[in-house]
């Protein structure tokens, strides 16, 4: 009796392999349609943020250049499309069979990245999905990049440093975290890209906006500075909300994969860290000047999203708050030392994207638990919760390292630019505005030939 | 032999349910990934909402306040997410342990919500989503009531009030129908918010204006009506546009599990709504005032989506039609009614989110199905398909209810700020505006500063 | 022994059966929720282009009439869901039981349509979200036709001519290609429809402009033209944004189903299109007249988008490409062109829709794959894959029959609602704007009555 159980388990056993590999084939395949679903509906926000930038940066400058400021994006993020496709997505993913040595500083191959035509069995996901989403990720650094070329850049510096940023500066600094580069292999933490993403824009946007120099009118001979206001305060508030949205895409699908939920978690302090920045922000602008000024109030949302993109994963809600609140406080005193140095910043990309980077990232040294350290699986946690400063001096090292790469390469490209065609408009086409010295007509052309007429 | 299979059979069947439960939890597992991404991105759709109201709210207002009118939103919404998580999610959906005499009330618990880092087994989705999404509906409450305050409300008042309404009004409305409270028990069907997010807010904007008192120069000293138009159609229109498709998943989120899809019936009776409001509207302006307004017709299609909200998943699509349409007239005779009782509403709040919000929840008294109730699992069939007044007194009492609640606490915290701090600004600041009075500068300097000039 | 393994063998078979069962109605359902968020999803991205529209639309007009524009679309896109609920969705998809005969032409049943509450058993989605992402398309379709209405239309035009164009010339061409006709038997390819959407709208623009004459004063006594610009880049270039974004849905939606990740390479053909679209342009406009217009950089863009939607799922990418760099191209001198034979196009369509649809449609008789067409389900493959002119014929043939019997229809349509009604506001409604003579207010009050006092 005992015998034939066995004789039958055995039989049994000989079909149920198969049945479970049939059916654990047809789990993954729902589960790569499942994080299918999931990235490419975060690759979608993260293009929507280019909505937010159009307007973000069309409103904070003036009337003149507005049909430039905001034209200019759709063709920079098709070109930034091409080059990434071309090259860009290839240095940072591509070379698995590259010797290592070199693979710790740059990918290589996939260059013309074909993909696959349907996900592959044991993927997690189809590599199509995963091209989109990150070249959405290099888009939002290159235009984060604009904001220091703003009012005074001739067209073809845009063209020029789209193609340049997107092949040789980006690459590297995302090679290096995300790439399986040597500070992925040190365990350096940039969940969705503070460092990544936020600080190798705005480090561009620096190294452009020294060479450029500042705006006709910005600052005066004693040294003092001028409000420069931007036109529409409408465009620059839908354009954080549109940011924020987005931002879900940024940082909880960055998780890449669904599985059991993870990424709700990242969601969640990702709005904690958006919301204190807003209040923070507010509150520190009324206290400091009496009243609270919009920009200061919008830039606080900001300063709270891209300092909880490192940090999203690997913190306690609570600490999302504080890391808020203190990229609320950040961006304000940021944004006056820019304007004291005299660095002319009218997207305030320094400060919103730069500053509250540097501080993302280093949050997780300070913040990051152990716990979330093993489920993301990227380094260790940080000095409170283990008491150790290691991946404090993790996150230094990666800020320092790729800050410097990022504004060296931006300098130097630029600087090459600024020689050899130049990077600024005249003095008279800067006055008459970009829109008619650019592109032939006023992005308002009702309004500011009126304005014209009257002048 | 027979026995022989008896015992192969037996032995099979001692290995079928280890196999089966690795299975099912496989399954649930990848049905928790699946509502994740449905409430994550509904979500993300009901916070792009307050970009239409962003929109909404300025397109409808004056230059002068358009910066305020904008900015206020993305700080309120910050503020509002920060007591939410401290207080407001843990008085609705806090307090399983709670007594029952007291829960049917208020709930109480996980203030300052730490949510599992991942989804537990059992759980339809994580603990992380149902929070963004829950905060959400907050959030858009809130910013209808600010319809209430707009043109003449000082910061501070928003500062306040975003306080006072995220933890003390709307919590308890929203326990009372969705967190287990007497009205749930009761049977109240709002499947997404006609009365809780819709009606309370629009009641706390009622209290807020009729505190407030009109703005200068609406109302003649003969007690007629002078029209203060909105600066910008277009915003109005994209407006609607984004708080039509932001709906989608405002209603049909509000599924919380995808399932076998009845989440898209949801969608599908979602959409007629709106399309018969937006219809409806457009005839009966014309009819009535020989043209159609773009005004009324915007309103219409807002109305049709606030009232179809309650009764999305409760009726057939004949119905969710005629709830549209009557929505769409009666958003028209709403905003003439209001204006004759010297009620100032520039965002029509009161009309859209308040008439219909109350027709959308007693529609279902009369078109609900008894087999669309039973699919819900709330209340019972209305009085076309049942014959019975049951389900119909129940919707009554819940929009009395709760709409007593929301007015009365409204009225009573607003009246005492009133006191405390004042709640509007001052008849200088009023003319001049609030960009320039509330935040040093105007919100479309260009155009402001020549209006001003030329003045 | 043998005999005993073969006998527990067969008792294991007598359970799997029933139990596999089991295990595929979950795998049914999970796959069912799958594609049931992707539809819906696609759909609302699908409905967030109208938001792209509204902005391109009022953008490329004049401030007068911006706010009839922007407004006109929400009450069309209500009537166009209405109608198609009523008869659209019927005359496309209906018809099982017709007579074959009959069904090669049109589609017959499921009038006023009443989906299933839940997906049914075997469906790969609920009927509801099907609904919903068709019907964003038929309304995307009638709104791509009122760019021949632009700035002269009477409001009663549109009115009735949305009902007319979504029960009669919509559904005729989606039934040939998309539901079952005869297209679809010669296996045209247009996998989310460069013809059955673009084409069809931009020809019913055409059939508008040739019926209502030119804008006044958009040509001179001596034939040549003169530019009447747009208002608000900014409108245009957001516009832009929003309808590359919501293309994601347009096309990887019309995936359907998620299954193993197709549909991932389909957006990333999409997004390889635009973004070649852009960089042509605006390199061509560059060239050819010393500066980059933004206009036709924009243009480019969506030329892209529009000659990709017929291929994106049948091409490889360097194909995409190639197929948004000629559209980029085509859509700069198909805009010369119009101009010249003095077709007066103010928001594109003909170019943009048109001229970029029909290549969009041919291209995959050149371009498409064998592999990509037995993958889809489709045709087959084009010119370069297989040597054979047959599918580059039966492109030809979709287009040239859909673009008969699209323009034909709007024609005769157009025609007797001209001889019946009148088609355009009088020369003085035309010249004040028809914001203040359709709708009684300006869209812009503030900024409209100062320039009305000035003038």
């Amino acid at each position: 009796m005992f015998k034939k159980l066995v004789l039958s388990i055995a039989a049994c056993s000989l079909l149920f392999p198969a049945m479970a590999f049939a059916e654990d084939s047809a789990a993954d395949t729902l589960s790569l349609g499942i994080n299918s679903i999931w990235i490419l509906v975060s690759a979608v926000l993260v293009l929507l943020m280019q909505g937010g930038f159009i307007l973000l940066e069309a409103g904070s400058t003036r009337m003149k250049n507005a049909g430039h400021v905001a034209g200019k994006t759709i063709f920079t993020l098709g070109l930034c499309s091409l080059v990434y496709w071309a090259v860009g997505y290839g240095l940072i993913f591509g070379g698995d069979n590259v010797d290592h040595a070199i693979n710790r500083f740059i990918g290589s191959g996939d260059f013309f990245f074909n993909p696959s035509i349907v996900g592959e069995t044991g993927d997690d996901y189809p590599s199509s999905v995963f091209f989109i989403f990150q070249l959405a990720f290099a888009a939002i650094s290159l235009t984060i990049a604009w904001g220091g070329f703003a009012e005074r850049a001739k067209l073809s510096a845009y063209l020029i440093f789209s193609i340049l940023f997107t092949a040789l500066i980006y690459p590297v600094v995302a090679h290096w975290i995300w790439g399986g580069g040597w500070l992925a292999e040190d365990g350096a933490q940039d969940y969705a890209g503070s460092t990544v993403v936020h600080l190798t824009g705005a480090l561009a946007a620096l190294a452009a906006t020294i060479l450029l120099k500042p705006r006709i009118g910005k600052f005066n001979k004693d040294g003092s500075a001028n409000e420069i206001l931007g036109h529409n305060q409408v465009f620059s508030s839908l354009a954080v909300l549109l940011l924020w949205v987005g931002w879900f895409g940024f940082n909880a699908g960055s998780a890449l994969t669904v599985g059991d939920g993870f990424f709700g978690y990242v969601a969640f302090n990702t709005q904690l860290g958006a919301a204190a920045g807003a209040v923070a922000a507010l509150l520190i602008s009324w206290l400091v000047n009496g009243k609270a000024d919009i920009s200061t109030m919008l830039n606080g949302a900001l300063a709270g999203l891209v300092a909880i993109t490192a940090s999203c994963a690997f913190v306690d809600p609570w600490a999302a708050v504080v890391i808020g609140l203190v990229a609320g406080v950040l961006v304000f005193y940021s944004a006056k030392f820019f304007e004291k140095i005299k660095v002319d910043d009218p997207i305030y990309a320094m400060s919103v994207h730069g500053a509250a980077g540097i501080w993302g990232t280093l949050a997780n040294g300070i913040f990051a638990t152990q716990a979330l350290a093993d489920q993301v699986g990227v380094g260790q946690g940080g000095l409170i919760d283990t008491g150790s400063w290691h991946q404090l001096w993790v996150q230094l090292e990666s800020v320092v390292v790729c800050g410097a790469y990022a504004l060296g390469a931006s300098f130097l490209l630029l600087g090459i630019m600024k020689l050899v065609m130049g990077l600024r408009v005249t003095e008279e086409q800067e006055i008459i505005g970009l829109d008619l010295s650019e592109h032939g007509t006023y992005g308002y052309p009702e309004q500011m030939k009126k304005a014209h007429a009257e002048a």
